[in-house]
């Protein structure tokens, strides 16, 4: 099940990534700056990472032949998106070292397989139950009652395979909605806010987690994060601590976000994890302008067996993304004294596409 | 005379660097984060530049064909070094926007047309005259004094093209050993300390310039940067201010460096030009991780005819240059809380090669 650990890389070498989107491109950045060379394998010619890496490989991941000279042709191989299929991450890791783990790809591309991951930890997460069928479905929503949420097993994402079912749903047609898909139902949370913790972890066990974000989300799709997160600094540690067992659970190397809920019960304050990511995330993007090490360097820092940096926050940070065509806002941020401005060099500003994001450090001093 | 300014570049665009060292790589890097492309055109392959470039072409700088070519692949020309040959520069601002603005070069790659460009504003030099001839050489002694540094008027840098004369040497050997070329002799400065102003630029004229740095050398290369120098407020100002008149005389786009003297006469301070670089320098490292703009972004802001960012510094910064072994250092520094390393992916660690640089704000706060 193991990869085999890479030795130490030396400056010069290789960094494959699978996948070609900002992530990657932010990755390909902070590998540079290290004095790495990056090879991307993406299935686009344009996309965002090509732009800044040294080599690439445009093939699907069924392509046996190109994942086979992808791997002669890099030190190691890690990924910026964590529904890179199975397959072709075991298959890769037959021939060069893969990190994070291919094995942690098969517990967070399921959310049943994850959340029951989670919970054997003694980490608490929302009621949830497995919806393989009709029945099922009438049992979960007995179970945990409504409002809830029904979320396909896998490949969700910016709220994608996920429909609301409250009293008046017709809870049989939201399903089928989903295309029938092997669902979770999960009870929906009233949360008094969303927090994540994005943690470095390296080969040797070490964890360096940045500061509590809370993030905002619009129409699904994360909008704004500010750090720190509005919370006392006990529930902070605990936050921080959850991420770290969950890191460590996993054996991990690499960068890893964990989402969670605050969820206020009387006096008391709870925290629910809703999601883990096995790799960089959008609620990390302030550590590239508010922070002494960002998470793109971290996560590269981990995958070359480097140390990790101890991350020093510059002050108060509130991260905003450019979603559609938000892009043209760039124009005006870019006079914003202390705005920093990331375009990803998309060509096509979709509705809901993540075009770039502006960082802003509150609080400075001269 | 005048090259066309371009029109104001959309991200997306291509930006094309002249050089491939790590400074190209650098802006290339901070091209990227916004949005932009980049074509490098250098001579070797394995220029620092390439490795995080959209495009390259490897080819000399009297290569027509490859010239022209490039020109129609990029939307803007800019240059990482002061020595492109003026011949090339000027067969691309024929064809396509080409900033700095190619008159620049010629001022500034022969150092005694620069001088006299900046005394005729009015800015204090060293002393110095034209050395052509034997006879030269000597009335030039005869009118400076020794000890006086004699020093080629083209293509010197890091102490190349130099030569130190006292009262023992023998100065025509000296001129000698400097295969006779076109020179200067310039009166020895007993300086307190060295230091220089990185200053942006923008189409429409305004100007942005970074706090003063405080520059040690070692062997004639570059050693240590510490921000801000040791100066009164005044002195600062005086600084800044030469660099913003000889920016504005050139009427530049882009970011320029002006290293200057500071000398003691009694209870005054004096600044003395030493040298005046077209381009983005190594004293301005310390922006990419102790500021909230670089001066790498500042230099493709003004040549994408973008506004300029206000600089805001995090704090006291020092930075120190890995040159040759050193660069095996950086495993060192990578422990190093609130240290930020940078190594430019060069092969071979050449003595006096400057392989890569640390940079560390002091005075933080978390």
């Amino acid at each position: 099940m193991k990869a085999a650990r890479p030795t130490v890389l030396q400056p010069g070498a290789t960094i494959g990534i699978l996948g070609g989107g900002q992530l990657g491109r932010m990755l390909a950045l902070a590998a540079a700056r290290l004095g790495f060379r990056c090879h991307v394998y993406a299935a686009h010619e344009d996309s965002p990472a090509i732009d800044v890496a040294h080599a690439w490989t445009c093939a699907l991941y069924e392509d046996r032949d190109k994942l086979a000279a992808f791997a002669d042709a890099v030190d190691v191989v890690t990924y910026e998106f964590e529904n890179v299929p199975a397959e072709a991450a075991n298959f890769l890791a037959a021939r060069r070292a893969v990190l994070p783990d291919p094995a942690v790809l098969a517990q967070t591309q399921d959310r049943l397989i994850e959340k029951n991951f989670v919970v054997d930890l003694d980490i608490a997460t929302a009621p949830y139950a497995a919806v393989g069928s009709a029945a099922e479905l009438a049992a979960a929503i007995d179970a945990i009652g409504l409002p809830a949420v029904l979320k396909t097993r896998r490949f969700g994402y910016d709220g994608k395979g996920q429909a609301m079912l409250s009293a008046d749903s017709d809870p049989q047609r939201a399903w089928e909605g989903l295309g029938g898909a092997p669902s979770i139902l999960e009870g929906f949370v009233p949360f008094e806010r969303e927090i994540s913790v994005v943690i470095a972890r390296s080969h040797d066990g070490r964890t360096e987690s940045f500061d509590v974000a809370e993030n905002v989300h619009r129409d699904h799709i994360l909008k704004v994060s500010r750090v720190p997160a509005a919370v006392s600094p006990e529930l902070a540690a605990r936050a921080r601590d959850i991420a770290a067992r969950i890191a460590t659970a996993f054996d991990y190397a690499g960068v890893l976000a964990v989402e969670m809920f605050v969820v206020r019960d009387g006096a008391t304050e709870q925290v629910l994890v809703n999601e883990v990511a096995p790799r960089v995330h959008n609620s990390g993007h302030w550590t590239l302008d508010g922070c002494s090490v960002s998470q793109f360097e971290q996560h590269i820092r981990a995958v070359a067996g480097w140390p990790l940096a101890t991350p020093i926050r510059f002050g108060d940070v509130e991260m905003i993304n450019l979603i559609g065509e938000e892009v043209h806002d760039a124009a005006k941020w870019l006079s914003v004294p202390g705005a920093a401005v990331h375009l990803y060099g998309k060509r096509e500003a979709r509705p809901g596409r993540k075009m770039g994001h502006v960082t802003r450090v509150l609080g400075w001093s001269r």
